[in-house]
């Protein structure tokens, strides 16, 4: 409207930041009743608390002074005063890992601590990707036992299901970083020169789900043409160590046998029978809680995020078929996940303390609870109360205040109350289960009609004729007002 | 320790960034039932949420292109991979402003949203003053009547209560812009040449409560000595101009009076007359709906915000006597405040929106319930299940996951178990009721020890003699391990 007038100012255009978003009032109820729910077992499971800020200073983060031509690279970070390097934080570990640095002395030890909030990626956003999303996080610094680390995948299995997620409908699958080291020294790759090597393997056995049992073989040995015609180089392991680190692959009907097996496969390797171990003091625990029945599995073909860990693995994974909006059968994969990492504190400090964790994608789980059909259902929107009489306005709002003190949510019509009809549209477009209207009719004989808008709605679908329908009046009632917070409660209760 | 070691790498000082805090368990879990009570009072009142990200382009928040110099003045700022200015969001109102403009064609009008969040000023800190911190805002856009300004006084009185502060401990304090802009008409200090001497005039008024009447006259006078001798300039107004700028000060038996009384005083101003009228009609309106006993006040002294707001302003206040830590006594002053802001959009439309909010500064709000003694009780730790026995951790877990399915908050003690008394000071440090025994005499007979930790805190306390302590074992019962759960509760409930 300002491109007539050359002497506007120049006015900036409203848009939100690339890779941001504005989240709605359905979305974020859902969330806040996500959060309330994970916080509960989180709390049961006896983690405390702790809110750290949103931004650190950039050494403290683990990323190093931002190249002065790109200082975002991965992270948003930006100058003090004292020219000092801060960055948004980019998950809750590391922003744990200062305050663990700082306040090593004073704390019990172990010690557990949750903790949820936005995190930043300065990263090319995508379709369901966005710049600053929410994780809700759960550690222990402090407990070389791997008891802790069973104890975090009972958690995440106790969280899924308290989110309504039905029991066989998900698994938390454990692996250890071990077992993965132990193949790499039974096939002869430790040496600093096969790390690239090494590297290729494990993303080949990542493939797996995709590719299948012959696709990864490929991948190890020679390499692999794809349906394109594409070429990829592969690790070209002989056929003993593909056969070794295919293992892993392997089904068998239980988990001691399973252990057992890739145990004869690592004879000389210490580090993978200490890997194994450490699967097998897992089960052990699990089982014993109750929590072999599949909500937990031992799956040493679990290679994600094993760069990462330096110990056991959890990967929590939805089961469900379901569909994305196109009617396309969608796998979802992992909604959470986790492992040992214990060298949180020796950036710091130098010491080792050992620490692990569960993460949850927040934002990740919220849309596969939605496609598998479990959002709560859309809030109702507030009881209004219009304005037929402008100088009976202080009438009008005794009435929501009234409405408000016993519980209810309501609101009196506050746009221009000329157009009675503009009230209604607004009335249907707020989701309001009922109208309250008082002409001076209803106020001389102490009444209001309520109008549930509701059962109207159905109403109105039916009935075709206009005079058919003023002559019905559907879904209108006339009580005496001193009754009007039971009549609206009887409609509220109609609609659940 | 790295000191000594010549090739050890630089590390990081583990440190907070300047001017902010981490927030420890008790503190935390008092705000999360603060803003979930706040949250149920918003929604009653028919607001909906709304979530905007933590930063937007620096144009759309208002602040224009850093200064390359010193680009950070007042906000957090950094560029984009486009070479675009971001800055955290300083407040929740500009976000608005800008999801406002972008989506005001798919908004039910009028649009009522509330929003919490941290919020970022890179200013100077100072005790309690931090550079991220919590806000509470509900606003009501395009809605040009003042019921909408009556409502967010009610929501303002309802939320303080709700949280916790008696009636007649706080009071709403309402004024208008257009008043003190009468006045300023009334005493001819109008054009552009006397902004300054306002400026000077308002800053006197706002010293009322410090100076009283007297100091606040020589400051609109010649001008004023402190007790130090310093002499502070003053607005140079001539009697007649000082009487009507006092005249907010006068006490009045009732509203009704004080407005008339007003009204006297700015017989020719058409834009002071608007402001009383608009007084008048919030007056009739939280009256009718029974707020007039004391919850909200009409106050025309209040004079903070009115450079900002353009209509009416509130002002939610304390009025308990408290102390500070050191025993001095402490005004509270503003927890809260809001008012009309008609502008809000037209930065990015040219067109004028009339809106009207409230925002609650959640820390500050949350220190005051605290210095009056109104912070909840520290919720109890975990309890905790020792390990006697290694070899029987999975027994041990198996237990606490049985105390867990029964929503009891419990833990096995993950650190190194071979010292039990360190066990019972974990428990001890975690502020655990109970503590979970069993060695093997106990697994025999298949019992458990549970000892009551807080009991037994007490029974220490007055027990002095050690033969006479392990006589007694106080506060410590063995009951077979299938009452585990029960026995448990037992205890639970006798500590509330």
């Amino acid at each position: 409207m300002a491109k007539n007038d050359k002497d506007a100012p120049r006015r900036p255009t409203a848009r939100l930041p690339k890779g941001m978003r504005d989240i709605g009032p359905a979305e974020l109820r859902q969330t806040q009743a996500m959060l309330e729910t994970i916080r509960t077992v989180y709390e049961r499971y006896g983690f405390e608390p702790l809110e750290t800020p949103a931004f650190e200073y950039t050494d403290a983060l683990g990323k190093f002074l931002p190249d002065s031509d790109r200082p975002n690279e991965g992270v948003f970070s930006f100058q003090d005063e004292d020219e000092q390097w801060l960055s948004l934080r980019y998950d809750l570990t590391a922003p744990l890992a200062r305050y663990v640095a700082e306040n090593f002395q004073d704390m019990p030890k172990p010690f557990r601590r949750y903790a949820t909030g936005s995190v930043f990626r300065n990263e090319k956003p995508g379709p369901g990707r966005f710049r600053q999303f929410t994780q809700f996080d759960a550690d222990t610094v402090g407990a070389e036992s791997v008891a802790a680390d069973a104890e975090m995948c009972m958690l995440a299995a106790d969280t899924l299901e308290a989110l309504g997620i039905p029991r066989g409908q998900y698994v938390v699958k454990v692996n250890n970083r071990k077992v993965l080291d132990g193949l790499r020294e039974v096939v002869g790759l430790t040496d600093e020169a096969s790390n690239a090597r090494w590297l290729t393997v494990m993303r080949a056995l990542d493939k797996f789900d995709r590719l299948g049992i012959d696709g990864v073989k490929a991948l190890l040995g020679p390499g692999r043409k794809d349906e394109s015609g594409d070429f990829t180089k592969g690790a070209e392991l002989d056929t003993a160590a593909i056969v070794t680190v295919t293992s892993i692959f392997e089904a068998h009907s239980n988990v001691e046998d399973k252990l057992a097996q890739l145990g004869q496969r690592f004879g000389n390797s210490e580090i993978g029978k200490q890997g194994l171990g450490e699967l097998q003091t897992i089960w052990s625990l699990v089982s014993a809680a109750g929590y072999g029945d599949g909500r937990i599995a031992i799956d040493p073909s679990v290679v994600r995020g094993l760069e990462y860990y330096t110990g056991p693995v959890f990967e929590a994974e939805l089961l469900i078929p379901a569909a994305d909006e196109k009617g396309n059968p969608v796998r979802f994969g992992s909604v959470g996940g986790g492992g040992r990492y214990d060298d949180l504190v020796a950036r710091f400090t130098g010491q080792k303390v050992p620490a692990t964790g569960f993460s949850i994608g927040v934002s990740r789980l919220q849309a596969a609870l939605n496609l598998i059909g479990r959002a709560p259902p859309p809030a109702l929107g507030p009881v209004v109360v219009t304005v037929m009489d402008k100088d009976q306005i202080p009438a009008y709002q005794k009435m929501v205040q009234t409405l408000r003190e016993a519980n209810i949510r309501a609101e009196l019509y506050l746009g221009n109350p000329k157009k009675f009809g503009r009230q209604l549209e607004y009335a249907d477009k707020r989701g309001a289960p009922v109208a309250v209207i008082q002409g001076s009719t209803e106020r001389e004989a102490g009444q209001v009609i309520l109008k549930d808008l509701i059962e109207g709605a159905k109403a109105a679908a039916a009935i075709k004729d206009n005079k058919e329908w003023k002559e019905a009046r559907p879904a209108q009632v006339s009580v005496p007002e001193a009754n009007l917070v039971e009549a609206v409660r009887e409609i509220l209760a109609r609609h659940g």
